[in-house]
Formats: C-alpha cells, sequence, structure tokens
C-alpha cells in the first residue's frame, strides 16, 4: 500500500482544501512541487534541525518501509538513504506532514555522530545539523555557530 | 547591501564548494533551486518546527530589515510577512544557512498563537505549528497530534 499514489491537481475547490488541510487521508501534492516535496529533518532527542532534503514518492516509501530516513538526492538523481556510507543512519521515529500536505518533517533518532556531511576541522567528526553557519548582522557574512569550526 | 546578489552557476571544482560549506561569505544558490529556497521556521523557545516556506532574495532581505518573518508566497506569487494580516508574527531571532547555501532556517520567537492559518476546532485559536498530522502505521492515513484537532 503506497501512501503517496493520491494526485491531485484541482485546487478549486474550498471544499477539497479542507480535505487536504483537515483531512485524515494522506493526499500529498507531489505535483504542486514538481515531483519533490522538501523534508525537513530534526532530532527527537533535543528538537534540533538537522537538515534539509528532498521526497519523491519512492523516497517517502523506503523510509516508511525500512525506518531510515531517505531522500531523493537532487545532485545525485536517485534514492539515498543518509548514512549508507558513512554509517550516520537516522533513524525514524515519526513522519509528520504539514497543512498543504506539500512539505514532510521527519523526526529522527541520530545513530551517528551527525547529520551533515561536512565535518569539524577541530575534532574530524560529522557536524551535527547542516545548519552550522548564521547570517551576520551585516547580512552578507557567515558566522559559524559555537562548537561547529 | 544585499546578502543575496551573489549568484553562482559553475560548481565543478571542489574548490567553489568548499567554498560554499567552510567560507563566511553568504553565497545563497538561488538559481539551484528555481528562485526560491526553502525556509525552515523553528520556535526558538522550544524548538518546534513551525512551517516550511520558500524565499527569493527579496524575501531575505526583507526579512533581515524588518526582523520578522517573510517569505515569497507561492500560491499567491508575492511577498507575504506571517502575521501581518492575522498578527501573529514571528520575530526573528537568528538566520541560519546549510552547508550547501541551498535552505534557510528562520529561528523565531512567536508574538501571536500560531505559525498555522488552521485554526483548532475545540478552541477557535491558529495551530501552533502546520505540522499537526503524522503518517500513521498504515502509511495511508494521518493522525491528528495531541492537542492539535
Amino acid at each position: 500500500m503506497l501512501p503517496v499514489s493520491g494526485y491531485h491537481t484541482d485546487m478549486a475547490t474550498s471544499e477539497f482544501g479542507n480535505m487536504i488541510e483537515e483531512g485524515t487521508r494522506l493526499q500529498l501534492q507531489f505535483q504542486k512541487r514538481g515531483g519533490l516535496l522538501p523534508v525537513v529533518v530534526q532530532n527527537c532527542e533535543d528538537g534540533m534541525v538537522l537538515m534539509l532534503g528532498y521526497a519523491d514518492p519512492a523516497a517517502l516509501q523506503h523510509t516508511l518501509a525500512t525506518g531510515y530516513a531517505t531522500f531523493y538526492s537532487t545532485s545525485r538523481g536517485k534514492l539515498w538513504t543518509k548514512g549508507e556510507t558513512s554509517g550516520d543512519r537516522l533513524q525514524i521515529q515519526e513522519v509528520l506532514v504539514d497543512c498543504d500536505q506539500d512539505s514532510l518533517l521527519y523526526r529522527v533518532e541520530m545513530l551517528g555522530d551527525g547529520a551533515c556531511h561536512t565535518t569539524r576541522h577541530t575534532t574530524g567528526t560529522a557536524r551535527r545539523s547542516c545548519f552550522y553557519r548564521r547570517i551576520d548582522g551585516s547580512g552578507n557574512e557567515l558566522a559559524f555557530l559555537p562548537d561547529c569550526d
């Protein structure tokens, strides 16, 4: 049973909008977003936002079937289970869907050091989150967050 | 000074990739994502992921200039400051950038009831987060999270 077979293109009626927002049937709006939905990944334990990936129907199906966070890699053009080479897998605790059913939230437990493919210079270990820099006051420079360099 | 003027299309060199990942210059990759970057919005206070929006350069510039979370509305085709009609504004604490510089994280303080445009049936107040349902065990049904119906 695939959860992602319900494509809809007619968004004209408020009744349909209401089903999307208030219903209990999964009707993910892949077509609305060009075939891929953005996926936020959050660490269940401390709430840290770890990364932003994308999912096609097959990636979500694989995630739900295996329990490991899987994405569609837009750079490699294929399915990609985070940690399949590094071992830093992300075990799914729950998958949430937003009001418009056009984005996903994977809430995960981290099985390895980090979710990012980059490494800290000071320790050589994977950075926990891909979001390790913030835009500084000037608005065109970045500053590394503490313990991320 | 706009932080978002640095467009780059040549991703061929690892040196350039390294500047993107390890540099302190903002080089947001709008072109890579069709002109819009996904924006995760997180409540600073408790780490809750509130919504997923999109930003073009003008939306980010407006966000940084005003301190209120602003997006490019893909449904209305224009800038949209969350809460400009409802009053439920999201005040920016910091804006983080990911390793690839192709997604953003707005960390915010909530000035109103919620970040979602939908309302709880039981209270009539805005839902705090747009992610109020999870995919249930069967994989094609949704279940409302506690205190979200």
